[in-house]
């Protein structure tokens, strides 16, 4: 599958008292582009959890830090779906500075498909699976906001 | 009504790149000193919303920063509930270091009882009201955790 | 002086378990339109408190909530520089949904000139001053990213 | 080298719209542990990084979620020095509800000595070395706040 790009600014309450954003917060910045891209596919997540009477929460979270991202940086997340599984999606993450090349965070998310009444695992929706194969539609190419 | 008092270290998360606490997170302070508060009173916030098929979101919030707070302060809110109206309760907050009589952050908030229904305001819930009207019987006077 | 608009997606991030936006992420909210103000005008506001010798901190922040906001929920915050005084400069903000003329919170926030040595508030710099009183050059009208 | 327990509360702040505890916030739970566990040594992690002109940034971070925590849980982060090697430290984490043995997530996080002027990997200080080698002196068993 090829890449998703989606651009974040970081805003200062991204920041702590080292002057540069906080680690935990790219975990936030991974999901702000799997949000974005789940919108690029005309997916409606949400419903299609309803509809199958599922949740498909994250089981697994990993960050390598390479760098430092500080307030005012212009990101941008470099996302793919790695693997899609009968009952898990792995979201890999790399994230740079528009237009530099050298790597500050990159990790990969994890997620699975829980039966809401059962609280077991079970498969990831055939319209997920399917949409998740296809090449890319859309695509979070536009200019970022200031 | 006495005042509930309630200990939060500052966590390095907390802070901004101005090396200060970031001003939004005193709100975050406000509402863990409400928290408590309720939990001192043995009174289930969430069950009474339910039984009476209410919420009680904010519908007001204001706080004046008087001074800073840094990377692990540890820090005091002093609330008050200053008034239980016919749909409303208002809390007002005192943020200190402990053992420093100098203020670094105060504010109110203001909570309104919602019909999840009708999505207009109604009555505070009776149960809530004789108890917030009574003296304390909790405090959180123990030690903060280190 | 003229409105400055800046779009905001909400994350699930920024929701609580009662299934809105949390009521302290308002606050992250006009920061991060205000922060797209400053851009939009070409100002480096941490170059400007260097060149002074100064910070800007908030004084003061305030929030009425008059609706709710949900995950993936488009809004825009209007912001305005409302009074700019010797020492203090005021925002105004509303946040609505795109294309949607009901309000879902507004409220204001108060920055003060405070010289780092003394730690005693002081003049807003000149540069700052004039810039805030001209006319908007820069808007943020572009679509929003995904 | 024996465990550290450190207790947090759920805010509501922590949770999300599924109405448990956002993913991202187990990592400030690991990190707020971190904290409370160097205060416990009386090391003032600070005052250690200015002296060797160093900082002692994370590389890598990593969570397992196994459960949910909901508003109000009363979590205990089981936390361990793993492994202190010539320019890195490893912690490991382990966070469960107080008072029941199944874990809701576990993880761990690795920080290296970076020196400040060059921004190269350098030593970690033998004076932290030392104290991280020895058994724990001090331990976080006090009854959390409410």
């Amino acid at each position: 599958m090829s890449s998703f790009f989606h651009p974040i600014r970081v805003s200062w309450v991204d920041t702590d008292a080292g002057k540069v954003v906080h680690f935990s917060n790219y975990f936030k910045f991974f999901e702000e582009a799997e949000e974005a891209f789940y919108r690029s596919l005309g997916l409606d997540f949400d419903a299609i959890e309803d509809e199958f009477g599922i949740w498909i929460p994250r089981v697994e979270a990993f960050c390598q830090y390479k760098s430092s991202a500080r307030f005012n940086d212009l990101l941008e997340v470099e996302m793919r779906v790695s693997e899609v599984r009968d009952k898990t999606i792995r979201y890999e993450f790399v994230i740079r500075k528009r237009g530099d090349e050298s790597i500050i965070a990159q990790g990969h998310v994890v997620a699975v498909a829980v039966d809401r009444k059962t609280g077991k695992s079970t498969q990831i929706p055939p319209i997920l699976r399917e949409r998740l194969s296809q090449p890319l539609v859309g695509e979070d190419v536009g200019e970022p906001s200031l």
